[in-house]
């Protein structure tokens, strides 16, 4: 795939550091007085600076350098902050940073460094911090109403990609956009679907100001040959890819939805001519009523590795060597090609299991499964309700889906997890990445919130494998459950090293067992999944105090394991160690469950605090909220020296906590000797 | 607005109670040997059991009239249950129930008789359960899935309403469909927005085989027309209900987004002429790929007060006299109209307040709030999404918005209240009716679960108002919140009688206070919300057995008032009383932040059980699940029985929870000379 030439020509990287231009815009106003020569020159400069810092730092290389001339256009036209843009998920606002007095990169979403997306905290030019897709149209038509209510004439530009189009929220919006005709809003839709590409650039020059369906049928028609000669990712792909694009055509074709829906048409416009970009924006801006302006951007514009690269077009990128667009890693396995690689396996093994995706076939590690069954697998868009449902409905048609998404846009579907797989006994699997503290991408891609959320569903399963041999075997248990939702969490990265049982409880592996000789262990040390190593080294540094400790892993965390309670019983105080939210987490669950069995042993929960996260290194934010081996120990030490010595809380246990469920303790951790929880007496 | 005669004569409700057809129609098959004049007879016959089943038991009416020629002729060209005959939002599955063997509805949404709604545990002719809309393109598109993979040609029809098509989950599911253009798969619009009615019977007849856009452009404009010269909702209103509209043109006119996306168009077709629909019907089954079939249907149909009834053409009933059509009911306040005159006041007294509602606008009370400030309410279709989403912008525009709302329509926006409104610090009330146990609309219309699932987010609060007088006061204190949601749930139905706090512990009402002279009570009773009264009544009850009871109700549930866990200490047992599913709720954050506190003292929760409810009413429901005074009561005699002389948990407190807590605490509340938890000592 080569560049097109285009009638202006691109801006591609300059050679060396120059930022001449660049280095003097303090704000958006700065860009006024650029005359068209100087402003091309900025765009190089722009991209010249982002392939050499991203390239350093990581971040979201490829969608930026496509909205380079865009945003440039943007802030010429509009006047930010008294107007506002905004970018839908906002992972590609970094040209925007460049452009609003943000230009030191060095730290980029590194603690203290400026964030991976907009951020209210560092500029007024920045609105929407959320990187969930979709949202853009919405919070543009609630602004447009704010204004129209009180009366000012600030204007709102919302950027959108055309797969955010495929998200459920835009369409809710662009309905109620539609329903107001003399409210102004300028809906801009940045198409950089990769695979037109070639086709775009003299068309779209030459398409500007005609607003005909055929010039975009034409279009269309070159786009669908090119993919249909070009075989990347199987049959079924490519139709969902297809039927994807067709819809956005009825967005964006002169004759499509939007302008019947009311909705003022201008376009397509070649998204790396500014001038162009600016006599269309400018007319969008003084129109009356909401206006789409359809811009085509190629995604890693004027970058060669990123427009060589297949796959994704450089979308997102670690550190990588500038010059080759090579990663510069460390290698070894992660928790989601482990997952991937047992799918296949899986996949071999039974034929009712089909994979879903919302369009993250590869981040979530469905690649290989799609190679190996490219009719069992389902990219539905950013759809993630609609991936949900359409499970349930697979479900009952005697299939076993198997969706793979990020824990954190999980949350878009919980209504469909309940009320739609759960209510209805499907067995659907939900296999959760990027669970837990994620870091660097900031307070929204956390996956901090499904083990509380999810507690709440009835008959769900949620299981938190510790490391790989867990996750092969935990995501096998749960395809095997045909008549519940089931889910597997793991954590983003490197998956550690393997954590052996050293003896089992009901369904809990023990980890740890208190030194031979110990009659009643101090701390039941619960641990929930990747935490494994660090609620050892936890259980080491007690044992240093002279405080004695079993660790167990439930492995399911939710329902409860019913041998918990009975086991807790034995020890003096339970502590759990989760990385998720407190509020409502496995912490609570166990909480409860000592509380309906009658066993009233104090219990402390670690995890983290119902806060949004400020971005940083995963180890810098565990360590800021307090989720280290030291900082618990230390907590736990105080705990115990508190409770040393003391009467064992006395309410008689009740419930299904019998010694029977501890029949399969492990020698160590049957707690030998241990009294069982006085009986109660009355004065 | 009258009835407009069609080619077909209206089957009208019939003289008398006659049922000779429909008594003999056990199953889908049975309609098969009836000629067309038999099942004109059969749907008059129909309307006739509906009119006077409904009327006595409550339930959809209007709804079900409409669909009762295409519900039969759906049932003789799709052979169910081996084929998929869907509904969405299944109010609409009467008929459907009729003619599958079910035609008891003397104990409708009644305990032990048939659900409101389809239910797989009734009849294998029912698939969706859930009451949510816009889902059965997603669960069809599953189930088509299914049938591909497994080889197999059973055929799906969804039925879906012209309303539901504004949810973004239809849009994720159409963009789908469209992808497969070989996976056969019915859609059926069920066109019945009743202000076309009048121009529609003619043209409908005329259109059914023309697939023309002239046809329906003629249908758009009389329908236009009409609605331009019939104010009833005011302007804003008129212009969504007419976005939306003219968005749903684009779904099912020829040449609109529908036949782009590659899907087969047919209609539209009478929707009360079974021939008409037979024909259409049968040939979109014998396609292989996806088709729309676009019915016009009138809503209340054949039944004068339901077609004389502007407002919501009686879509759902409560027991009403069948032939005048209204309601035998008991008059009283209700929580909704608290609510909604509330809000006139407080429209009077700020403008930066608007209100919000998802298509229901009168159900939710907002309706006179619309009569006094028309531009300040946004009806923005079925799409909690982008309710929340736009409120979100409307803060961040200046705005405060209420967005009133069910409690178990407000999981669709999860996502959206965490991510859009939390996050960004946008002051946003969301009001959620029908909170608790609701009862006969079954599991689904339940909202017992928002306490839980919204505990996580970060700022936000929950206000749940005890009486009439904490609707409105909490409602004020909730405007008042400018940087982060708040919220305020209540109960369905009447209102109770106001019950009066004694006395104030920090934020906390003090319901009750234990007996003059009581150094240590025994109970600290925490009430939520509508439940204070019967929490009263358990401490009567337990004033009976000797044991001492405070009972307080926090009014803002989140965050816990910071005087509680210091209040709790001074009591042997604490026990919370919530309308919520226990997992993650009120008595999971009362625990949380008492052991955060360092105070140890037991606490038993009692709300409502990680399970779906059955249909029954509230009181049975709530008798179900152990949710009443007597077996509350009873339990907490038993759990203070077993502590009773002996010592207190003693760990030392920490955190906040110190005396000044208490400060402002009524004389009998202040725990008189109730001993600090003891000072914990090392061996």
């Amino acid at each position: 795939m080569q560049e097109v030439p285009r009638k202006a020509s691109p801006a591609g990287v300059v050679a060396g550091d120059g930022r001449a231009l660049l280095s003097r815009i303090k704000g958006p106003r700065d860009l006024d007085r650029l005359s068209s020569e100087q402003l091309e020159q900025l765009a190089g400069e722009i991209r010249t600076f982002l392939v050499n810092e991203v390239s350093k730092t990581g971040g979201h290389l490829g969608p930026n350098l496509g909205v380079v001339e865009l945003t440039i256009a943007l802030h010429r036209v509009f006047d930010s902050p008294k107007d506002k843009v905004l970018f839908d998920t906002g992972h590609q606002s970094y040209v925007h940073k460049l452009l609003t007095g943000r230009q030191d990169f060095s730290k980029l979403k590194a603690k203290g460094g400026l964030s991976g997306y907009p951020s209210r905290a560092e500029s007024e030019h920045d609105v929407i911090e959320n990187s969930h897709a979709s949202t853009v149209l919405g919070w543009a038509e609630g602004i447009a109403k704010a204004n129209e209510v009180r009366g000012c004439d600030n204007r709102v530009a919302a950027v959108i990609g055309d797969g955010a189009l495929t998200g459920g929220m835009a369409w809710e919006a662009l309905n109620n956009i539609a329903a107001a005709k003399d409210r102004p809003l300028v809906i801009v839709v940045n198409d950089n679907e990769r695979s037109y590409a070639p086709t775009i650039g003299g068309l779209a020059n030459h398409l500007a100001t005609l607003r005909t369906t055929d010039g975009y049928e034409r279009f269309l028609a070159r786009g669908k040959d090119l993919l249909e000669r070009t075989p990347v990712v199987g049959k079924p792909l490519y139709e969902t890819l297809h039927g994807a694009k067709k819809g956005l055509k009825d967005f964006i074709a002169p004759q499509g939805m939007f302008e019947d829906l009311g909705l003022k048409y201008v376009g397509p416009i070649d998204g790396h001519d500014i001038e162009a970009l600016e006599s269309a924006l400018t007319r969008a801006k003084r129109f009356g009523g909401p206006v789409i302006v359809h811009c085509l951007t190629e995604k890693g514009r004027g970058y060669q590795p990123a427009l060589q690269d297949e796959a994704d077009r450089f979308h997102a990128v670690g550190k990588i060597h500038p010059d080759t667009g090579l990663p510069i890693s460390s290698g070894g396995k992660d928790w989601t090609s482990v997952f991937g690689d047992e799918m296949v396996e899986l996949g071999k093994e039974r034929k009712d299991i089909v994979a879903i995706t919302a369009a993250m076939l590869q981040p979530v590690g469905l690649d290989k499964f799609a190679k190996a069954f490219p009719d069992r697998v389902y990219d539905v868009g950013i759809a993630e309700q609609h991936a949900a449902v359409s499970a349930a409905g697979m479900a009952t048609g005697g299939l076993h889906p198997v969706f793979a998404v990020y824990a954190t846009f999980l949350n878009r579907a919980f209504d469909q997890v309940l009320m739609d797989v759960a209510l209805h006994k499907c067995g659907v699997t939900f296999v959760l990445d990027r669970a837990g503290v994620t870091g660097t991408d900031g307070a929204s891609h956390n996956g901090m919130w499904d083990m509380s959320i999810l507690q709440v569903v009835p008959g769900l399963r949620i299981a938190a494998p510790r490391d790989a041999d867990q996750v092969r075997a935990q995501l096998r248990e749960a395809v095997e459950v045909d008549d519940a939702p089931t889910v597997v969490r793991y954590s983003k990265g490197a998956v550690g090293p393997a954590v052996e049982a050293v003896g089992r409880i009901g369904g809990m592996d023990v980890l740890r067992e208190p030194a031979e000789g110990v009659t009643r262990p101090d701390v039941l040390l619960v641990s929930v999944g990747a935490l494994a190593p660090m609620c050892l080294e936890i259980a080491d540094l007690l044992d240093k105090q002279g405080i004695s400790t079993t660790v167990v892993d439930p492995r399911w965390v939710k329902p409860v394991d019913a041998a918990l309670p009975g086991l807790a019983a034995k020890h003096r105080v339970v502590v759990t160690v989760e990385d998720n939210v407190r509020s409502g987490g496995v912490g609570s669950a166990v909480s409860q469950a000592l509380r309906d069995a009658g066993v009233d042993v104090p219990l402390r929960d670690f995890g983290i605090p119902e806060q949004f996260l400020d971005h940083a290194s995963r180890k810098e934010v565990m360590a800021e909220i307090g989720l280290t081996a030291p900082d618990i120990a230390r907590q736990v030490t105080g705990l115990v020296s508190k409770i040393d010595g003391l009467p064992q809380p006395a309410l008689r246990p009740t419930g299904e906590a019998s010694a029977d469920d501890t029949a399969d303790a492990s020698e160590g951790a049957r707690a030998k000797g241990a009294a069982e929880p006085a009986e109660a007496t009355r004065d």
